[in-house]
């Protein structure tokens, strides 16, 4: 995906609000901000990748900020909060046994719906209770967009390329039924600490490495898949995935320039020119099959 | 005020914004983006003054888009619909015939709470019901910060300094009030179109000469009051007068930097930094006299 006008300020903002969780010194905050300001007037160009140019940004920021991981509390509360709501997430899911089919897209459903959990990112309130609500709000929605019953056969396979903390807990309820139906899962996570995104911290942490057949990373910590920092091994998971699972939007502004396919992009498309790109309406929960022959 | 990092950002956002109104022509958008990124990189700092270099963002921005006056429309629209709520206004402002005290301060009100209605700027809904609706709730709320007895006795001689349109069409009915005090007024407009601010143009439309004693401009489209652009004679009268009335946050921005006085400044804080500045919370009424021997 593309850059847009509106990626700028949306950047820049994020710049911010992350400087603000690593220190309270508004001097380094200031300094931090006009070091990204020139990254992004540098880099801003139409034809850019936008998560390429957030990549540069980031690492900008964690340079000046001397801070490789400002979201690291922010990523334990989102876990914790997660946590309280897996359980009524499975019984949802499980209600009424219902036929495979049925059982992997409300396991689908449910972990796009914890991509809207972005906490302390969007001016979401956090607490405990407004999440089990608004999940269950969701939850009754259902997928604006449903390609699962096409996935059903190509599970043999997946490649599952994980986004947020706290949504990766929800991503094990798909592994489940993706074991169940058969398939093989290659779990990809970020190879360093970057935004609230899942690493091998946390797949240590929540054991997760039991529920898959093997995890890699993508190598970096670049905004989404930056092909040019992946492993090679990763590159030929991807080419051999008889389904790539692509979840949020990191990935799909990554991915988008790429042809590697079926791959399916689950995402909450939270941001207008994310959705504008998947030729969507904003705040839309989708399960969209692309690339398949 | 001095500049914020979210200046950065919102400033941006502005642009974005009045590019858009301006054109369809997605690569001269992506073109004014591009340099107004540049100027906001050159003058961030957290010692710059935030309207100065917002005059700086928004003339490259202007310049670039080949338009002198991106908001023509949308002024047209903004006072439409103010015209259609001052008869409530005016009904609330005389309701049971208050003593003079009192009057003023209803007008201050009326004309503060017009200074929410940046129709097409904050996302706001302009539709005049909406208008109507939003109009009485903020104005039973009244001022959170009230200095108007304060001012009763400063009325011989008032500079009073106009912010956007729309929001003048309520100033004219503190005009009638001050006048019924006894108080001359020296209105001053912005010299050329800057964003939604009222300029000579609206003076002519609504003759609003006629409700004061004499009309100055700032003398250039600077956002706020630019001292270094201001003529001689606004200096001079600025000097002379019993009570500065500044209307709305740019010209907060701007005049805060300097020591003319007494000075009230009336406005809603609908942004976190002035109101920050200010000492205040977000979202309040305010009619505040300052630097009042």
């Amino acid at each position: 995906m593309k850059m847009n006008p509106r990626c700028t300020y949306c950047l820049l903002s994020r710049v911010h609000f992350q400087s603000k969780l690593s220190t309270d010194d508004e001097d380094l905050i200031s300094k931090t901000i006009k070091e990204c300001l020139e990254v992004v007037t540098r880099n801003y160009s139409p034809d850019a990748v936008s998560a390429s140019v957030a990549t540069k940004v980031h690492r900008k920021c964690y340079e000046v900020l001397e801070d490789n991981d400002p979201y690291a509390v922010t990523k334990k509360l989102i876990n914790q909060a997660a946590l309280k709501v897996l359980p009524a997430a499975k019984e949802k899911i499980y209600e009424n046994s219902p036929d495979n089919g049925e059982l992997f897209r409300r396991a689908v459903l449910a972990s796009v719906v914890a991509n809207y959990f972005d906490f302390g990112i969007m001016g979401f309130d956090a607490s405990e209770d407004k999440f089990e609500a608004a999940f269950r709000e969701y939850f009754e929605n259902g997928l604006d967009v449903d390609d699962t019953p096409k996935m059903l056969g190509l599970m043999q396979d997946v490649v599952y390329i994980a986004d947020n903390c706290g949504e990766i807990l929800f991503d094990m309820l798909v592994f489940d039924i993706i074991k169940k139906l058969g398939g093989k899962i290659t779990l990809v996570v970020r190879g360093e600490p970057i935004l609230t995104d899942v690493t091998l911290e946390e797949v240590r942490e929540f054991e997760i490495d039991k529920k898959v057949d093997r995890v890699m990373t993508t190598g970096s910590n670049a905004v989404g898949v930056l092909i040019e920092e992946a492993p090679a091994e990763l590159l030929q998971a991807m080419k051999d995935a008889t389904l790539i699972i692509s979840k949020g939007m990191a990935n799909y502004e990554t991915l988008s320039e790429h042809n590697f396919g079926p791959i399916a992009y689950m995402l909450l498309t939270k941001c207008e020119c994310v959705a504008e790109d998947l030729g969507l309406e904003q705040g839309l929960s989708i399960a969209k099959l692309m690339n398949c022959p």
